[in-house]
């Protein structure tokens, strides 16, 4: 394990991957935003309004029947160039070491982001969001309809972040 | 495409699958529930107060570094047997066509399940948590910490579901 070819900062610690994968994924469409380098990406779906689009492969495009019925979804994509073999990480931005479960960096064993979007408005296979903070081009993997009964917790808090509810 | 062979009720409309996978997945770990055959799991995480575990490997497991400081966790698994190619859907219990990123249901190009549960208790490598659905043995695939400021969405609506937020 190279430190310098996966950019490794001091402190973080990554494993041996697997030497074969469980389960095969398909892309199923690709996210539009406006932004094209990592640095310009929002930290979170909350720290831009920009509306981003999510354009669905034709091949799976009548599963979006009913979805403009949804206020929210909750999309899932794929941080295609993350590293994921990381167990310890030190996000820059707060320079002190977590495991990975605790953060929601796109370094993962299974780099696979969540944002809750709001949804604007679904012309065809192309859905307007709201709620996105990824790179332009980013594949898509799910789109889930959100339901505040089960997914909404408004009371949950992450203690190392010093995240109190509401 | 027979419709035998993949259970498929009237109005249900399946696809024809890729030719190949665009990305792979590793299994991370296992979870625990006393769930053993599909009619007896709960129609989502809510219904039950059933404490589940989820077990990490001991590859990933200094991954669990501070997530006992979180109160909630998403929790991604793999629903390693429903059919990936179902665009439109009849869900038994609703007995209407649905499209299948309106629903909630295993069966989705990307069979990965999320739920947000409630973190009781971390040992070692395994989680004891409440708000699980799932069969005995399902594969993990990830886990995040539950931020309330950018995943708790208590105003979300399902139009097609009458569910209103709150």
């Amino acid at each position: 394990m190279t430190d310098k070819d996966f950019g490794i900062r001091e402190g973080e610690v990554a494993v041996e991957l697997p030497a074969h994968a469980d389960a095969s994924l398909y892309y199923i469409g690709r996210i539009g935003t406006p932004w094209t380098e990592r640095k310009d990406c929002p930290k979170n779906g909350r720290e831009s309004d920009a509306v981003c689009t999510i354009t669905v492969d034709p091949r799976w495009a009548a599963g979006l029947k009913d979805v403009a019925s949804c206020s929210h979804l909750i999309v899932l994509y794929w941080m295609d160039r993350a590293p994921r073999n990381l167990v310890l990480q030190v996000p820059a931005h707060y320079g002190v070491q977590r495991g990975t479960f605790a953060l929601r960096s796109p370094a993962r064993p299974n780099p696979i982001a969540l944002s809750v979007v709001k949804l604007l408005r679904v012309e065809g296979n192309i859905l307007s969001v709201v709620g996105l903070d990824c790179l332009d081009g980013t594949p898509l993997v799910d789109l889930k309809p959100y339901f505040a009964s089960t997914d909404s917790m408004p009371e949950a808090a992450v203690g190392w972040h010093g995240n109190k509810p509401g």
